[in-house]
């Protein structure tokens, strides 16, 4: 298949943290920043494949700053890495004060989805053309990513997670 | 502090999986999976320090086995190890088919948390005291997983994510 | 059909109360409660009868009381009592505060259930088998309980609720 | 304090029924009924009463038809009956099927609600004058419903529920 | 077809403010108004045509007033004129202060929409007939209000927008 | 005040149309559609301000396509205009069929917002300075479309829309 270049799976969402997405402290659940970073991921994934995707894994995710009420969320994602039937998708989530303007990192990470057909079969995607200089640091470190993940699933499957 | 028995930590949560947490295909959305594991995870911590907590760091998360719409999620979680004013939670997650009973494992993860006091300043919390033989095994390969993540948050500071 | 031990549908459920799910005194809805006892009732009769279920009715709720913001809700379930198509499930909810671990009885109902098929025609359902005190004890009430509901209904088509 | 009409305490929602409202059959959850039912209850017993207001218990409930996804719901409710600083709201709930017209009688009950000050402490509340005769029909059979209530409530206390 | 007098699409929602539902500054989001605007229009024009319909246009919209977290929102909507198979229904907003009684004038609006049948092709609908000086006075401008929105279709279409 | 370039206020959101989103036909609501207008125009307009904001009103409105289940909405705002306090939205709103990447223009409208202080106290905001031929064109239109907002409001308070 012809490759495809990155920018094409570039996704951005704007929200404002409200009051329901919030604990007593102010502040945004770190599973409702999970949910934000899976639904533009798969977007993303969505329009690099222009098939139905299913989320297979998301790395490890260390949240930096929190995001208050009434804060901006925002998010970007791109397709860094394709590998047969599966693709590998890079986020970043910021917080704004819509106030000052003032911009700060959240978190970052990476999230793998498997492409599948109507009848939930796995199907192939074309590889990743990556064109700026980000673009090209992210799909040149894909590999060595991706062997991470094959040896902590198969730790897994042989009991990293002690007991049943 | 005196050390607090892991099992007082213990939480169970069933829901029932329905349409809007499903995409297109009839199961359940990663990132909706991803929040039950955060919520369950933060009551845990709760729990057993008895204080505010917010989420710290998620581990990585391969999701296994999907989840239908009409089957049932099935979350358990405890706390494996404190240090000082953070505690380390193990997820584990199941779908039931409630109309045969078979269940498997979904997916399972290590988060952490710190606690803090009103003000949001983090505060001790009390060593764990594990008692079973899982939660033994959790306990003792707990500070290994926390020096990767604190390799893993040094490592991100000096561009393990590739450019900003 | 062979008895089912009753502790096979006991289900349970641990959730934070947010901000969404209370009035503006802090507090969470009556409402909001009757939608968690639906539920995890709903569960519970499912995992009896291995089949789908639709509620038939809710007996009387007193609330005893509140449940605040940022404290959890747990609630308890299980089958006590089947009749042909139809169980009766107890459930019992309390209030936990997260800080304290201080524990309260907030309600406590009886629900009634009825299986169906594919179709939404009834299905004979599996009777109960009561193993513990307290399982005996709704066991041996239930027949009075159906009594009074058969009675209610009787009356409500012949009037009990004046006018139209 | 100077009685009021019943008749300023109605209260009257229609609502559509959609797919997140229902079960895997179509049609809308009992709790999701309960929760409307408890709605529309506080907003007429706060009319009636122009005070905040908390439920205190909700009588026994019959599901005597279902509403299916895209029919809507119907509900009415006035308070029937108050004591010092207690209020009976009276609530039916109708299922329309919007592409015939037709109209079903899905369920009835009566719910107390307690009015209180910015403090949480009850207040009393005006008397209710009936003026049509359903109205009428209702205030008349209240103080036996009221009785029912409190046996219901000792009998608890009692342990009406067998076992903790 | 037979005309169908205005009254029998007559629909009512009255709902209290949430947290959720709201800004920081304790006020209902205009898109959260807009939406119960919508959806109330779309079941008076169901009850108006028997049929399903969607939304084809909504008229300018002034917020007069805002509504606070803990007031009711009162809704009314009727079906003014129908031409073939489109219909307009015009919604009047209220916001009640439930402490004090006092009822202001939030927004007004008409809507447009399109009768459909089940394949989604547009189905005629019967004319409306005006009973009261209300229903007469929307019904005579309704015509006006139609070329109005045609203009508009046909400017935006030619550019009123200006630029792609 | 120095004029602030309309880009700043540039936003852009990318979301999926979920089973909870859509009427019984599949399509999305008319009334989601407006809520997702009001919030990303809200975000413009802070952008630009950094300030508070409130929705002042809607233009019409016309809905041009309808957007599917399992398609991207996407939404862009900026501001394209401010007079003292008060500053005009404009917002497009496209659909992606996520499986082709054809896109389709669904709605396009202009919202007004006042910028507040604390006390919700009307404030001044900077003048819009257009860059792009897009820009400049909304800029020069803007002064025409705010002459009909004022006429609207005045008939509308002079008895445009018939009866109390």
């Amino acid at each position: 298949m012809e490759p495809r270049p990155a920018r094409l799976s570039r996704t951005y969402m704007t929200d404002l943290v409200l009051p329901p997405d919030t604990n007593q402290f102010g502040t945004i659940f770190g599973g409702k920043v999970m949910a934000y970073i899976d639904k533009i991921a798969a977007i993303s994934a969505m329009r690099h494949a222009r098939q139905r995707v299913v989320t297979a894994s998301s790395d490890s995710l260390d949240f930096l700053a929190p995001i208050r009420v009434g804060q901006a969320i925002h998010l970007e994602a791109f397709v860094t890495y394709a590998h047969k039937t599966s693709m590998e998708v890079f986020v970043k989530v910021l917080a704004e004060n819509l106030l000052t303007g003032e911009t700060v990192i959240t978190a970052r990470s990476y999230l793998t989805f498997v492409a599948i057909d109507e009848e939930g079969r796995p199907v192939e995607v074309p590889p990743v053309l990556p064109e700026t200089e980000e673009e090209k640091a992210h799909y040149e470190s894909a590999p060595r990513r991706r062997e991470q993940r094959l040896a902590r699933r198969q730790a897994a499957s042989q009991g990293e997670f002690p007991m049943p």
